[in-house]
């Protein structure tokens, strides 16, 4: 008989089915026992004698064969896809014991603090509330990937290990490389800028490491990077209006796909107006001294607390619960960001913050070499250490700019999840890679 | 005025355009000059006056103004897609100044040596059929993600870091991990296994390592690995039927999207039959044995020359330029391989052999935890290395099975490239990470 999933009884109402999956949830109520039978589509109720529920407990993996039949209406369950039916159970088999769980599975919440859903990680990642987090991660990032496709991008495999690191050796992770050495990768900016000299518009789906050396809510030592850089473009306001394009279209994804899985967590997909609003990082600042009376006004950088801040201002006053954040100090930034030509001291680099929280960085890059040159002198690094970068702007790239979000990062943001590490399968941080690494033998 | 594409030109017959792009090949013909004008779209033909064309030259970056006619019938060169047409240039400004080119990048083909297709990577990287070997690849990926979220599939991000080799430290890059060590991934296989126990059906697109100490054609340090896995197989069988509709719908989507740029190489989609053959390790080597008279009948593995002659067999008596080899060697494979029931000494391991190469390799894994610890200690693995994996049996996953396409060596293969090198946008080896190893400072 063919299998069939959970999601898909109703359709089969008085017919003999197979469905194969794990208990959920046992309940016995005397000469009658309800199993909620979970698999990869959902729950459905399997009504069974406690003969043929024997000792089936929460996980064993079973393959029932029984009818479909109607739910008397009071008994309907809205919230179940398969709320309207129930499968009476006439064969029951064990195909995997499961062992006796340290906790309840069987609730909408977990209801379990952050060291429990990391040390349980493979039991936690079954529960279907951890699950809507990282189904709405996938429809998040191949929204990413079908918006630039349909823009005409190239999707490339950014590389992990690096030779050098031209921004600075804090936070990195080193390794013995055959008889030298190399790095795990921050970000893939020198390549995918790189690339636009040969594929003018590129995008990358990849792993960005950093050493942080604390603990945090909102770091990861190894992330998800959604990056984006396109050439040919007339200012740098085009990259932001590509961020925002991008980040729409993964909204609408969202919307489209994730309903369910948004609900289960009360989120809602953040709201946008029809044009994001950009402000410079000295205009926010003094929204946010006038807001507020605490004068960041001549800090290099928008703290947590200001980041927040401008995000309520702009949710308050201009009904958008995200902005771009732009002309930030070009002595801050990396060695490749283009100068503000009516100040340079400022540069056409653009955040975008979404409900206080950073989402992404870009900007214009640079395409001039010989600039470039100068930059990677005065920024003081060695030239040979960004060679395959100087080489590609030596033949010739255009104009070009572009950005990366934090696929993690935008999980956790819209979902209202409370850690990041909840927005990653395997978190990896300064104390633990899957298990605690105290507990392994060196 | 809004910018055309080279690919658009013929649309816009009569009219003013405005075109972005490298200057591709430069022709001088007394008072006039040819411009082969090249954008992420292709080529198309300027015509200039000698004075707007200046001193441009290869890899010049400019923007040009300019009518778009018809050529004369005999002019028409119908290998391009704009090939009808040419624009006669009325204003050239030149954007972004190359250097002269250590060698020509004009010819269909670029002739050059390998260390200088990788010394000069991100100039080869502009030649329209390395270009192609990009695209190629591109397609390949996606086609394998659209395959499986057909089919239901999840697409999670696996991990690099990881916390422990149980399958041997042989080549593998390790690194200081905070006050630990950790590991570059050689594979995600315990992680979609584990997933298996979750979600029933994931795959991952992700990045494997391997300290290969030797420079051959078909090594990489770090490659891209297409992984599957799924759960509630009723014979792993299942898994190659799984593999063999993803390959062929890759190969559908490669002959739609890219037969431009596979006539660029030659190169043609393997043939396949309605069914793609399975033989068994020994069976394969007693055709071998029986066609060359080469006894590799009591091998525990094939060779490659025994990979190349048993495609060579199914191509010539069975239509098949690929075809699977199934039922190696028990204690060859790692500790989770699913052992044969009629004879344990084999297991239920299959491989796909593409013309010559192999592709990928697979098969059913053990799902009982009892089973699964008891392969741990006969493999000499200590559990705790593989503590998650094993956690994810204690509770239950169902039969499951799965298999890792190697997509720089199907690109290579599909290709007929001469070098995986060629395959990889930036390929790491021994002796390189984009620039030779040896140029860099300690």
């Amino acid at each position: 008989m063919t299998r069939t999933l959970a999601s898909q009884t109703p359709e089969k109402m008085g017919e003999q089915v197979l469905l194969k999956g794990w208990v959920h949830v046992r309940r016995d109520h005397g000469k009658i026992v309800f199993i909620d039978l979970r698999d990869r589509s959902g729950l459905v109720q399997i009504v069974l004698t406690p003969k043929l529920a024997g000792h089936l407990h929460a996980e064993d993996v079973v393959y029932i064969t029984g009818q479909v039949v109607a739910r008397p209406d009071q008994l309907v369950n809205p919230k179940l896809a398969s709320g309207t039916v129930e499968v009476r159970a006439d064969r029951v088999e064990l195909v995997s014991k499961a062992a006796k769980l340290p906790f309840d599975m069987g609730g909408v919440d977990l209801n379990l603090e952050l060291p429990t859903l990391l040390d349980y990680r493979s039991l936690v990642l079954r529960h279907p509330k951890v699950q809507a987090i990282f189904k709405v991660q996938a429809v998040l990032i191949n929204a990413f990937r079908e918006a630039l496709l349909s823009q005409d991008f190239l999707e490339f495999q950014a590389p992990v290990i690096i030779p050098a690191i031209p921004e600075g050796g804090a936070e990195v992770f080193k390794f013995p490389y055959f008889k030298s050495q190399a790095y795990l990768s921050q970000s893939p900016q020198l390549y995918k800028s790189l690339l636009v000299g040969a594929f003018e518009r590129v995008f990358s789906v990849n792993k960005i490491f950093r050493a942080e050396p604390s603990v945090t809510t909102r770091h990861l030592t190894e992330a998800t990077s959604l990056d984006a850089e396109l050439g040919f473009i007339d200012s740098w306001t085009e990259v932001q209006d590509l961020e925002e394009y991008v980040v729409k279209y993964i909204f609408a994804r969202l919307s489209d796909k994730c309903a369910a899985e948004l609900a289960l967590f009360h989120a809602t997909i953040p709201q946008v107006p029809a044009k994001i609003p950009v402000i410079k990082l000295r205009d926010a600042q003094e929204i946010i001294f006038q807001r507020t009376g605490r004068d960041c006004r001549r800090e290099k950088d928008l703290a947590p607390e200001d980041e927040r801040e401008i995000c309520l201002y702009t949710t308050e006053k201009l009904g958008s619960e995200l902005v771009f954040i732009s002309h930030f100090l070009t002595a801050k930034k990396p060695f490749y960001v283009y100068p503000d030509p009516e100040n340079s001291e400022y540069a056409y680099s653009v955040d975008l913050l979404g409900r206080g929280v950073e989402w992404s960085s870009g900007g214009q890059r640079l395409h001039d070499y010989a600039t470039i040159l100068e930059h990677v002198k005065t920024w003081g690094l060695q030239p040979e250490d960004v060679e395959l970068y100087l080489q590609s702007f030596r033949y010739g790239v255009p104009p070009l700019g572009g950005f990366a979000l934090g696929a993690e990062r935008m999980t956790m943001n819209i979902l209202g999840l409370k850690n990041i590490r909840e927005a990653s399968l395997f978190p990896r941080d300064l104390e633990r890679v899957d298990v605690r690494l105290s507990s392994l033998k060196k």
